[in-house]
């Protein structure tokens, strides 16, 4: 096996990457200039070293806690509850939401051995405890184990005197209805927004 | 900016590798185990020093020249005619031709400033006089760019007693008539096989 194929293996193991869009990657990296390779593997070396996890929400950060959590701009009486912590990246890109978050590691499915200890429930509720909260937004996936998740946690929660939300579900900006699905459909009439 | 978004930034300058796939491929590599992203890091590292051009046909290779111009088990009197480096990997996968190659590196196009004194045909030309070769098999894409380059070397090479052909063009293999375009269809009717 030459240097060639040991990178298309390589890429080849990433999400999404088959073996021929492997190949593209590393051909074009080949015929292109050495110094975008070397950044790259620069950036790969020290990526693990530089990224921690916010000991407050979990997400991932260069400095503990992270720019979000220590940020007095934001309001600290909400926290946006994430499966993972990319998702924080997707909703900050959005400049939708102001307030802080909490990253659980993931949603509970039982049958793939996912539960709820296994995800950053506790550690939600001790800053529930501890901090003034006000509002609690599930922002998981509309999903079965998002669902089961959010379940969960606004049953554990409805002893606090804090609202619980989840994000809203529906069509789709730009979708078309006759390629909703019927779950989709049914959810976007019983969340009808009156005009 | 954060080692997360000079990763992502730099994933997405790969060629089909858009905003959300960069991202997707950064937290993938940060979730998972470091030795990957160190492995990852270290191929890219030897890629550039340990990949040469094979003085010969012009592919990559790690010895000059490659392992395919010095295999004696191989038919020297054909060369196939490539494109690109990379038209070298995907015709050997597929196991149909045992010959030596030749790569021009690119196609005629004029717009483009793409003369045919940019491409290896000089080369190609001294490896007609100096070998005995019998076939040039035409390997190149059945486009404006491809068809004008094979005019071209056709022409050429009409002084030379050898047989000079271009891949077939037709139907797909598992393509459909119904979304067959008007040019292919026309070419599988000319080039039509009898049964």
């Amino acid at each position: 096996m030459n240097s060639i194929d040991r990178l298309v293996t390589l890429f080849s193991k990433l999400p999404g990457i088959g073996k021929k869009t492997a190949s593209r990657l590393t051909y074009h990296i080949l015929e292109g200039d050495p110094s975008y390779a070397r950044l790259l593997a620069e950036q790969l070396l020290t990526l693990h070293d530089s990224i921690r996890r916010c000991s407050i929400c979990g997400s991932f950060t260069e400095s503990d806690p992270c720019p979000i959590c220590t940020d007095t701009g934001r309001d600290a009486s909400i926290i946006c509850v994430v499966e993972r912590a990319q998702d924080v990246r997707v909703i900050e890109e959005s400049k939708e939401f102001h307030g802080h978050f909490h990253v659980l590691g993931g949603l509970i499915a039982p049958l793939e051995g996912i539960n709820p200890r296994d995800l950053a429930i506790g550690p939600l509720l001790n800053r529930i405890k501890g901090e003034s909260i006000r509002e609690v937004i599930l922002a998981l996936n509309p999903t079965v184990e998002g669902d089961t998740t959010i379940l969960y946690i606004q049953n554990i929660l409805k002893d606090f005197s804090i609202e619980v939300t989840r994000l809203a579900s529906g069509l789709p900006v730009g979708g078309d209805l006759e390629y909703a699905d019927r779950l989709t459909l049914s959810r976007s009439f019983r969340g009808r927004v009156k005009l």
